[in-house]
């Protein structure tokens, strides 16, 4: 844990927060914390800052927040992800937000199966946890928005726009010629939507939808990977991208 | 399961191999392969090719193999990873010979706790089927080598170069102003040897040593990532360069 990220509700108006759930555990026992330290600390979805410890013992902390960073840019890619199976998606929710997506659009497509939809792992009180565990990870305040489709080509052809925004759109295509390196560097102007499939890949229906909504197919190569290890590795190769042709300010 | 890895005890002279394990399980449940079918197949560390389905039934498959393919190259990328906990490197296993290392050397750091060493995780028992596993996602036959260190200094001093001979070395610094991607990109002439550190990051001798061997800081950005994600996103942008700079034949 590099930040201590507090709900909005958690900080009172005298400016402090009183612990005393797993945060508290991990800031006595693992950072091993002392009164008088100084944690990183943010609040979810806002600013960042310091959070001094005034009090420590086994029943909680309790902070002395000072938030004055400025709240951190959005993450400049969204995905586009065929639901995988329950156990993948519970790993996926802290990786996700720690390498930085600013939503997660979770869609049906053939080849996912009808009663992944019907797991406790897409609902708020299990994703919610394991997206916050991710940016206190990454130093992150701003949580990945989720939403969750199972009409894939309603979502295709009418949501996605309203809810992605103007984006290049990049899909990506075990065996494509086009490496995702080189597709996403061409494309640094605006927000990057990446589109990861399911196990057995999109199926041809689907792949011409999304390349009608503009997506542009790109690869990593000869290896196929398992649909978390290439949301990891894509997500880190178009964010690389990205960086390379924006250096920070 | 894109590809079916014999090993090499398995094929017969005669060109075929029984199964009855797992494999066999997958190619009836999932493949859903009759008598008569070809799939992909291969064998540990060896040539790939196609293997036709002699016979099919609940007690296993008999399969006849005409591997003429020739032995994939070794991944040009090796790791040398400070040991994480025994439930991330569990996780690890496949993933890395998903993406392509020809070998992992796992060290001791100051901050990788003792009882890492201790598991059965870390034994060719439990590692090796999790190997195959990546490289059958992957499609690949080379299997990483692997190997185990508990002193890091002896290891960098007096071990490495024999090891993993003539590489660009990289080390994975988060914060370092030199991105990962670039410095890849600019070493594609020999294999990359790329170090990834504990947890809580390498300490400040242990850095100074790794520089001293030759290892040049490159980061990916403000985020600090857990380490299993650190190495899918490192080895994905490490190949993802080599990839660019040596498109395939």
């Amino acid at each position: 844990m590099n930040l201590i990220l507090l709900e909005p509700g958690e900080l009172l108006a005298d400016g402090t927060a009183r612990l005393a759930d797993a945060r508290a555990v991990h800031i006595r026992t693992v950072l091993r914390a002392s009164a008088g330290d100084d944690l990183r600390a943010g609040i979810v979805d806002g600013a960042a800052g310091v959070a001094r410890v005034e009090a420590i013992d086994a029943s909680g902390v309790l902070l002395r927040c000072r938030f004055d960073l400025p709240v951190p840019a959005r993450p400049a890619v969204d995905l586009l992800l065929a639901l995988p199976r329950p156990k993948v998606m519970r790993r996926l929710w802290a990786q996700l937000a720690a390498l930085g997506v600013g939503r997660i659009v979770l869609t049906n497509a053939e080849k996912v199966e009808r009663h992944y939809f019907d797991t406790h792992v897409l609902t708020p009180e299990c994703y919610r946890p394991l997206l916050i565990e991710g940016l206190q990870q990454a130093r992150d305040t701003r949580l990945p928005q989720v939403s969750l489709h199972r009409q894939f080509r309603v979502l295709v052809e009418d949501d996605l726009d309203a809810l992605c925004g103007p984006a290049e759109r990049i899909l990506a295509h075990p065996g494509s010629a086009r490496a995702l390196g080189q597709v996403a560097a061409e494309r640094t102007r605006s927000r990057v939507l990446l589109a990861v499939g399911p196990e057995g890949g999109w199926n041809a229906f689907e792949t011409a939808l999304l390349e009608r909504a503009g997506f542009v197919a790109a690869g990593m190569g000869p290896r196929t990977l398992r649909s978390d290890t290439a949301c990891v590795a894509m997500l880190a190769i178009v964010h690389e991208a990205l960086r390379a042709a924006r250096p920070p300010a």
